[in-house]
């Protein structure tokens, strides 16, 4: 499968711009960072459905034929990517299928709903999801949109990356979160195109850096235990089409600890006013902890989505608040 | 004393660009509103020093000359003014004396002390903090910079009102917090000059309403007893250039309560994921919350601050997270 263009990541930009927000960039403003670098954030958390999964899914969705229109979308993730697939279907009049775990949190199944989606159980696994998917896609016709290893959703998550090298042209390097490896595939496709100097860093958190061990192993490795606070992270192995993507055009991938994400989530609440969900803050973090290896250095972060437990964030913010740290101005 | 002016406003814009954010607006995607009112938000929260503060500060420190640089700057606010003031004059390499209550909050004296200022305590009451600074300027000659009823302090913050009216052109009222009066009166200036058919209204908390109280009596009423959650609208009267101001332009002053305010705060977190200060939520709150009594309109209402204590925050989060509501997307 060729690998996404440039091309590709400007047409799904005309067809998502008027839905998807154009998320700021901010500086971040809180702290002398490690490495006296400089952090800039892209905001992806204050985007549509709280995450940049929106982009590609109404990009993959907003491309589909007036036939496929009419039989209705499906997707079998439970999380960031199932709600924008709602949302992007409710956008456009179309029918959704969301297939989510048996135990699935209430608090997510009822935001899917609030979509207009129907949102179908099947078991515990993503394995079982999936079955049960294909099993719908065969009765009812229905487009499957999946959750990253596919050319409109890698060129969808791109769009990003054409907003932010326009919104701080003198970056110089960008800090992605690698999770199925859609969003950085996107992000390094058109930084790269646009600005071949600027260096792109993915982040894993440790208990999950199957791709830091693919791109270190120049070949696609699975982990099979995944520990790591950051849900949305949770992938056993990256997309072969994103792994092509990364093996070519990013030039590094870091880890960060559950700690750190923690922790990063307090300093983004306390110090820039945002709130990240553990994924969202992966990449932060590790400009935050200097883990990117990087000095003296203008940075782009992104927080790649908000959606967190209200119950979480509060436990960060009080541990947080016990050390009543004041924040240290650089220079 | 003459009225700021737009075209005061207009060079307080050029003096404080290139240091001042130029903070997004960003859509409320959350929830359906009450009245069926589209919100967008002014984010003054991701401001520098997380407040608007930093705006009037700035402009009124800037445009001091050199035998007054010399000399240094003092104030007596212990909150955002404060630190604001204590950040404008690191940025410009001039002394700033910060005169706080003997039991101000720790983490406040040393996020002032870390822009480098001098903190000295005086008492308990304003009173006590505005003498201990006037004998100070007595003995060092220091530059007063007060925290509302100035016209620099004014103008400073109706930069906000400019970018605003830029940002959403096709707004119909803009929606801001009212303590002693320089950002409402600043605002109105720069969206009524520009705009005067957008509608300007302010929002107090119901147990400091005093402005309310003087828009409607037609004179400066003084409210001895102030008793809310929102710590910067903590003001008895607001300021004599500011009621002037706010007679003259403001086409409403409406109000909310403290369990509104911290349930703003809360719906902001989760839904907008947004950090804001109390203060910071009496604006969106009385959107959030059908206060302003309109209703079909594009409504713009600014977060003035972010400064929260994070135990504060932590608890909003909790109530929110025991009620387990999800969003309610609206059309």
């Amino acid at each position: 499968m060729a690998p996404v263009s440039v091309r590709d990541v400007e047409q799904a930009g005309e067809r998502v711009s008027g839905f998807v927000v154009r998320t700021p960039v901010l500086p971040f403003l809180g702290a002398a960072l490690a490495g006296d670098n400089q952090l800039w954030l892209k905001c992806e958390n204050l985007q549509r459905t709280s995450s940049f999964k929106i982009r590609g899914a109404y990009n993959a969705v907003s491309g589909l034929n007036e036939a496929e229109r009419t039989r209705g979308v499906i997707t079998y993730s439970s999380g960031n990517h199932g709600q924008a697939v709602a949302c992007a279907a409710h956008a456009l009049g179309i029918n959704a299928v969301i297939v989510m775990p048996e135990d699935a949190v209430p608090l997510k199944v009822e935001a899917t709903r609030g979509w207009g989606a129907e949102v179908v159980f099947a078991g515990h696994t993503s394995l079982h999801r999936q079955e049960r998917a294909m099993e719908l896609v065969e009765e009812h016709g229905y487009a499957v949109i999946p959750p990253f290893d596919d050319r409109r959703i890698i060129a969808g998550q791109g769009t990003a990356g054409l907003e932010l090298i326009e919104q701080l042209p003198d970056v110089q390097e960008v800090v992605v979160q690698v999770g199925g490896g859609g969003l950085i595939s996107g992000i390094a496709t058109a930084v790269k195109a646009r600005r071949p100097d600027v260096r792109v860093i993915g982040v894993e958190p440790e208990g999950a850096a199957d791709a830091r061990d693919s791109l270190r192993n120049g070949r696609l490795t699975t982990w099979d235990r995944i520990d790591t606070v950051a849900d949305g992270l949770r992938t056993s192995r990256i997309g072969e089409l994103n792994f092509a993507t990364i093996s070519e055009l990013v030039d590094d991938i870091v880890t960060v600890t559950d700690d750190e994400i923690i922790e990063a989530m307090a300093l983004l609440a306390t110090q820039a006013r945002l709130v990240a969900e553990p994924s969202g803050a992966v990449a932060p973090a590790a400009v935050l902890f200097g883990r990117t290896g990087l000095a003296g250095n203008r940075v782009l972060a992104v927080i790649s989505g908000g959606n967190v437990d209200p119950a979480l964030l509060a436990s960060s913010l009080e541990r947080s608040s016990h050390r009543q740290v004041a924040p240290v101005h650089a220079g």
